[in-house]
């Protein structure tokens, strides 16, 4: 067949400007590359150490390529990130609190408090708190107070979001999760909840969307001086 | 055309020995008849006023025509229900406990409530007690926990059922309705956000459907001595 | 990356007292979660043999970490069940009847049957008792009538519980199972079905919840001011 | 604008010679169709006495514009239909029965037994026998044995078809009404019913096509060879 | 555990009796089930020569549990259908012919097929009539027109019934497989086309339900004389 | 309330360099704009009568409030389009054809029809060729073939593109409409079907957008003599 | 019928503490309730005019109700509006930007804008930028780096949010709106679009959600002082 | 089982003169068809040198068995697509251009890229052009001028066709892709997004078909002397 796929411009058109532009660097995402391609990719990022890449949505193959080329690069196989370089930079602005409803959220969630701090904002974590049990996040509303934006990962009905909302004068991100069965409908259950929230102050990301609701997050925290944190 | 529609058995087959056979009569279902037909069953049940029955979404039309064959039927036109014999039964089992999560699903906790005193239930209707202020609805636990059954109306988010599952050991029957717009779908969201409840405790009847949950909260609070209530 | 997962409060915030507040006790959803963190909520549980612990959708994996910790719980492995203590409590209050249309719906119906036993009801499980053979259900009739609350396991049609509902003036439970392909779309058909009964009397559970179903029939068929209701 | 419209063939061409060519002739589908376009249409079929034309879906002011062209033809508002020449042929072949499930199912199920007995079947229409009361349909099994098809049409849960054919040997037409409300979704609950019944012997057709389902009927009792099937 | 599962009647109620009451056998929906219980259903099979039974939707360990218990049953892996006695029965009533529109759509047209001649009629198979190449239909109307029924498998666009239909006045199963990707939905893209067919004479059974259509077509073809084919 | 309604820059950004730009005019889209806003917008395209402009989607109050700017604009009521300047330009490039496969389909396909005799190409129309009388179709062949692109809007079943697609060598536009009922989902069953085309050649506009796929057969259609047409 | 409505604890607790316990005042949805029970609420309101009160999604029943309680409310009929008191607080905190699509998302948009400017901040909107000539987004770049925030509405492909948060820093909440037909589903099309974003940054409301779009607006844009704004 | 898998006609008609009646030749659509089956339509196949056969959605198992048959065929296992004769034909006609959204769009655009070039037209394939960096696709206006047809393939939010259709006069071929995960729904968003481009002149195929944009690119590209290209 005419061959086709040759050096990186073949296959990536790196935006790693992005940080002068917006402010935030350019993540990778993983999920529908091979490896081999995520591996030339890590390889051209290594030139650019002024600049945190986050690798997202790598399973054990693209992080094993990632880690080829960026050896020290941090890792965290259940939320299925990397990072590189592998410190995160001194947290400035206000402070981004991530609840999680139930344990089996807490991949997704903890994809969202590290990406938070990875683009350089203090972040807190906390599991388990979901709406069965209100005395859990009752007994956290001082917290919550302290927030300059709380992300809730909830799957199932969802509900964490329209609670916490009630709770604090803070912006809620609601992050579906695709935690449930059945009519849980792999997450549809739980945005759709969040969508409708009876209290105003949420807005949503997509099912599983860790990534952007910690990069959201941390716009929604960044410091205010003018210029781009 | 060959003529078809003669007399009642042409048009309908009442199942007026219902209370006999499983204890509840049998409701007439408006939507969708004319009010011609309904009007022609409301006569035939004139014939048996020691069986009550109730004519469920029923509008103007439809009304008119069964008042006119029933003249002292009770009538809540917002719940789209109608009631003959005009007096409900005294109650006899446990309490039923309606709540509706917000002003606009007061017609379809109406309708639930109502149905469940007219099937021979105390009943108790409490409105607008939502999530986003979670106060009010924890000023009621102690309702809550005197319910033998907790009947609770929501649309948008369909929250509140799995906070009140959290409060009470009575059964929760999730009534959502179709109040929102946009992603709630007409009832579906709050119906999916029920049947995903994280508490257990919960089960659900079609979105608007007072009819039904009234009838199922009777059941359940039935009382006990081995005879129909 | 900076360490997250310590000991049990980073993964869980167990609601032990659930039992107390609500008068049954919490159960722990495996799927989700890995197999070491369910170990570990195995463990911590060790310490409180005055409450029944359900393990429920627990894998072969899942199992083998709680049977680390708990090496005499009661598995069934069809339903993913697992509890702790082992024994399941003398029954009180009135009789639950679970009914499964196919062979095929068993293990969700078994899951529903143990589980009201495991909170303390009487519970009798038939099987393959569908539509297509009326007779089946017929010959049942006198059982049905004895119950308190029937659950009803059907997947395909789902149609099993409105004619059930039809034959008795106990509340049905409404199962659906996930059974059938194509349009049977992952027990979705046979969820409408069920909100969409016929006959009232039925509300529904999530698709493939007998953990849900189980507990909503022990608690409406609970003994009501200690004698049996 | 450039003109478009001009004479029937501008808007139309019909399919007269469907008769010979497949047995059955052409119905035309008015929904969509301008009153003023039907009734050219219906002067056009004046021409040809020789074929049974339908007109279906036909609204009040469609009716009106047909009567105009073809004043005796035969009109069934309820049901949406005309028909001319007026007097259905004599009645060869088998015995189509149509049940409806309740007294809401009746404009479409008339619409079925209508188009079986213009196609030239002798058809039997029974009303409101719901599996909510199975003695209902219990006590027509002896119609059901002589029928050759059974069209059944069914709302809301949509269960009579699976009931029936476990009753019968011969084929039955699933016909989904959109009767109900909520999560009955304007039929979809019902359609999906009847593809899933577990019960063998069940096809379906579109919702609320009362038209095509007793077209089928009439195909599938049609006689064989000259004899009665 | 309290053991719950032990011999057949624990598992399955088999309706053995179904032909003497509906003229047909009833079959072994076998998925969902475990092989262990599919070979017990088997050996009780073994007891009743006299009755025809299918295994649907058997998959190799299903087949193997299967040919245990009766060694000389006939099987088709591709249609995973499994039939005992092995010999069809001499064919009567009408003719069957069964279209398949792609070569992807074989295994289902074949369990039809298959389903067909194994209660007692003749049938005919094509493979390969898609409508992109319309003179592959038309080059078999002679075959189309002698038959009694014909049942059109589909995938992708579903097309292939409505053109079928204009050709022949049999009635036409529709037979919707999962042929396809993307938005052909697992076949709810065919199912859909085919529930609209312009043509009318179509009914649809589910996706991919091979032997729901050949069931149905065995129905419509069945002799006429009075008693059960 | 603070004024916010003030000229035309606060309510439309006129694009009517689009045709410098990209070859063809803007079209304004009237839906959800009030007759006063098509007014203004009217008023605005007067200033330019060297570009033609298409009002698209108007109703009655749309098309009066453009009428009164533009008094001698063109206008067809049934498509819901109106032109200014009135006459469409002389054609150039290749022949479009557009097909409706039914009477109720012309609205729509009129819509396409008169767009892309108004940005610039001949177009012919042909009406009522639906796949249930397949001859209507074949004798168009010659016409197809001489097409350079062809249209072809169809509802329902939507079946008629992957039919016209096997008969010529011209790419196929499909064009979904909304008629038909039911499970016909308002064009959702014409729209899978035609993104499931099982003929290659076929790609597909939104439901009922006939300026759409005017626009596309007029871009597809046009000269190719390197500038635009 | 046994009287439920009374005075107006009986249709609704009204949470004028909002402002107190959570920064922002509660809102009355006007959507489902009675112009009489509207009237009643804004009575109530007329005790304390220290709070801001919005009235959102009344139509002109609802907005007569309000403005006979409260006649100098201030009312913006296309965004379903009503305010009192009728002056919107001196702004504090960050700009918001409100950006939309096309002139038909302008009522969404107005609503989104306004909610911001009672809550409290500086707002500013911009009509008609949307994708399809994109000259007109870049020319805004300006004001898109100066805000705090940027609310995107937009109808149809909803692309425009994708678009925007390539180009700034600052938070994007997106809008869907209801514009559109066929396949745009009443918005979810734009939904979806949003959810997907291939630029982080983006989170989203509900369809047609302005008020909760720019409630959400106003608290990311707050001052960040540690009280309330 | 009664045999019925013999020679070729009984498992596929091939088309193999569709070049002559249409300009272009059949592919072979693997997936669903056994790799014995795709062999031996390979081994029909190498009769036909003078026709171009590609063989479409192959995995390895089918490219095994195309390339026992055909040894020289040409392979791009991405892409899932072999072609023989492997040499693509001279090219004629206008320029393709195929331009991918993000890397892992790749696979899909390379099978319509080099499906094109296999039916005879130049094409040209550009990676990784998203609209979040709006300047890599400004930067190719001028490619996107010379070109005839432009297909776009995007995942997730699908939005680069809009915003390329507002910057060519050349028709746009959207191609969504199943990239992205959650609200993605496997390339529903994306294919929702393309059918609402804001921009005219955008037509879309199926979620994933590379092939059909690319075979849909030749037509709209093809020479026009009259004579198929
Ligand atoms: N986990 C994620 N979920 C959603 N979007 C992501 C994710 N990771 C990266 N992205 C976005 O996807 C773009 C990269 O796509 P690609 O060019 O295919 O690597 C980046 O610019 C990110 O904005
Ligand atoms: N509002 C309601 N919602 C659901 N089911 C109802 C309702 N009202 C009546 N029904 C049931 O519908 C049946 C009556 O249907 P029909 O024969 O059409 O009047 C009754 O037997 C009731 O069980
Ligand atoms: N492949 C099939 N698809 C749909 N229904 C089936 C199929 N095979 C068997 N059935 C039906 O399902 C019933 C068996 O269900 P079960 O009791 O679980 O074996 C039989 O009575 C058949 O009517
Ligand atoms: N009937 C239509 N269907 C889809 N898009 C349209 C239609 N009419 C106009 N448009 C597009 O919508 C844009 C106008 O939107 P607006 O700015 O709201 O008038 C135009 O640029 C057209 O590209
Ligand atoms: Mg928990
Ligand atoms: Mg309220
Ligand atoms: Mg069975
Ligand atoms: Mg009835
Ligand atoms: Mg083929
Ligand atoms: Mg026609
Ligand atoms: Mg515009
Ligand atoms: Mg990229």
């Amino acid at each position: 067949m005419p061959d086709l796929v040759g050096d990186l411009q073949d296959i990536a058109e790196l935006d790693l400007d992005r940080t002068a532009r917006r402010g935030y660097p350019e993540a990778v995402f993983c999920a529908g590359k091979t490896p081999e391609q995520v591996g030339r990719i890590a390889a051209a990022v290594r030139e650019r150490p002024d600049v945190t890449t986050l690798f997202t949505r790598a399973d054990d193959q693209h992080a094993a390529a990632v880690l080829a080329a960026l050896p020290d690069a941090a890792h965290d196989p259940d939320a299925g990130l990397l990072a590189w370089p592998p410190a995160p930079p001194d947290p400035t602005g206000g402070l981004v609190v991530v609840l999680a409803a139930g344990t089996s959220d807490l991949p997704v969630a903890r994809e969202a408090h590290l990406t938070a701090r990875y683009l350089g904002r203090e972040s807190e974590l906390v599991v388990d708190v979901g709406v069965a049990g209100l005395h859990r996040v009752l007994a956290r509303v001082d917290l919550l107070r302290r927030a300059r934006v709380v992300v809730v990962a909830a799957g199932m009905d969802g509900a964490l979001p329209s609670v916490v909302a009630g709770l604090t004068s803070a912006p809620v991100v609601g992050l579906p999760t695709s935690v449930g069965y059945g009519a849980a409908f792999g997450g549809i259950a739980a945005l759709l909840t969040m969508l409708n929230a009876c209290a105003p102050g949420v807005s949503v990301v997509n099912i599983d969307n860790g990534y952007g609701a910690g990069h959201l997050a941390a716009q929604i925290a960044a410091p205010q001086d003018g210029v781009p944190s």
